[in-house]
C-alpha cells in the first residue's frame, strides 16, 4: 500500500525546507528550484503543494507566527501571573537554535514586507495579535495591583513590544554583543520595573 | 569646460539611487542595470564607480549610518544633558520622510547580513559605536546624579539600544499601528523613567 502523506505536513516540510534556504543563502537566492531540492521534490511536486512562489513564502512566514503562538498557548497558565507574564515574553525571544532560525526567517520576511503586499498583510495582522496579547498581560497586571501606580498602560505595552523585538533582534544579528543570558537578563529587569517591590 | 564632478558626490548619489530602487522594489530586485538607470548613468559608469555590486551595497549601507552620525555630531551640545540626551535618540528615529527611507534601507541590509559577511562587519562596528554612544550618555547623567538610584547602568544602555531600534523598526513596518506621535512619546517616557523626579 503506498504510503498516505499528510498534505499540511508535506506544506510544513517544504516550509522549513524554504527556512533553511533563505537562513543560508538569502531570500533572493531562495529559488522554488533551490527549495525543492533541499525538500527532496522535484520543482513540479513543489508547485502542487505551492503553486507560486508568493503562495510558498506567504506560509513560510506564517508557520513562524503558528509556532510562536502555540508554544505561548501551551504555557501553563495556572502560574503566578508575572511569571506567566515572564514566560510568555521568553518564548518570542531567539533563546536557542530552533527559535533563532524563526527569528532570523521572521527578520528576513519583515523587510520584504515593505514591498510585498501580501506578506505585509499577514505581518500586520501578527504584529496587532502581538500587541493585543501583551495588552492583556499588562492590563491583568494592572488589575491584579502588581504594577507600580504611575505606569501609564497604553505606553507600557508599545514600549515591553517594541523591547521585546529589539532585543530579539539585536541578539539574532550580534549574539556575541549581546548575548543569550544579556537579552533574558534585560526582559526580566523590565519586566520588574514595571512592578511594585515586593 | 567640461563639468568637473566630484568622485565622492557622484557615489553618494548612486548609493541614494540604490535606497530608492531597493525601497521601491526590493533588494532581490536592485540590479545593477535598474540601479545605473535610476541615477541616469550607463552601467558601465556606474561600474566605474562601484566594480561590484557588493561594493556598491556596501558603500550603501554605510552611506545610512554616516548620514545618522553627522546629525548626532551636529547637536549643540551646550543644552542640558537630559535634553541633549532626548534630541540625540530622536536622531535614530525615523521622524520624518528622509528618516524613514534611511531606516527602510537600514532594516533591508540587516536583514541581507544573516548571509553577507561584508555587510555583516559594517553592521557590527556600526552596532557597537551605537551601543558606546549610549554608554556614553547613560554614564554621564549618571555622573551628573540626574539618573535614579537603582539604575543598572549596563543593563540600561542594553535596554534603550533595543528600544530605540524596536521602536524604529515597529514605525516604518506599522505606522498606521505605531504612529510617529507614539514612538517619540514611548522614547520620552523610557527616558524620564530613568530619571529622578525634578
Amino acid at each position: 500500500m503506498p504510503k498516505i502523506v499528510d498534505h499540511n505536513e508535506r506544506k510544513i516540510k517544504i516550509a522549513e525546507a524554504t527556512w533553511n534556504v533563505i537562513v543560508r543563502e538569502g531570500l533572493e537566492n531562495a529559488s522554488v528550484r533551490k527549495i525543492a531540492s533541499e525538500a527532496n521534490l522535484s520543482v513540479g511536486s513543489l508547485r502542487h503543494y505551492f503553486p507560486s512562489q508568493s503562495d510558498l513564502f506567504l506560509f513560510s512566514m506564517e508557520l513562524v507566527s503558528e509556532r510562536v503562538r502555540k508554544r505561548i498557548e501551551n504555557k501553563n497558565d495556572d502560574k503566578p501571573p508575572l511569571e506567566l507574564f515572564q514566560e510568555a515574553s521568553l518564548e518570542v525571544l531567539p533563546i536557542d537554535e530552533d527559535r533563532k532560525i524563526e527569528m532570523e526567517v521572521w527578520l528576513v520576511f519583515s523587510a520584504k514586507t515593505l514591498v510585498d503586499r501580501r506578506l505585509e498583510e499577514l505581518s500586520k495582522n501578527v504584529f496587532s495579535q502581538m500587541r493585543t496579547g501583551i495588552e492583556k498581560i499588562i492590563n491583568s497586571l494592572d488589575s491584579l495591583q502588581l504594577l507600580k501606580e504611575d505606569v501609564d498602560l497604553h505606553v507600557e505595552a508599545i514600549r515591553l513590544h517594541a523591547l521585546i523585538d529589539g532585543l530579539a533582534t539585536h541578539h539574532i544579528l550580534h549574539p556575541n554583543t549581546l548575548t543569550n543570558e544579556e537579552m533574558i537578563l534585560t526582559l526580566r529587569y523590565h519586566l520588574q520595573s514595571l512592578c511594585k517591590e515586593v
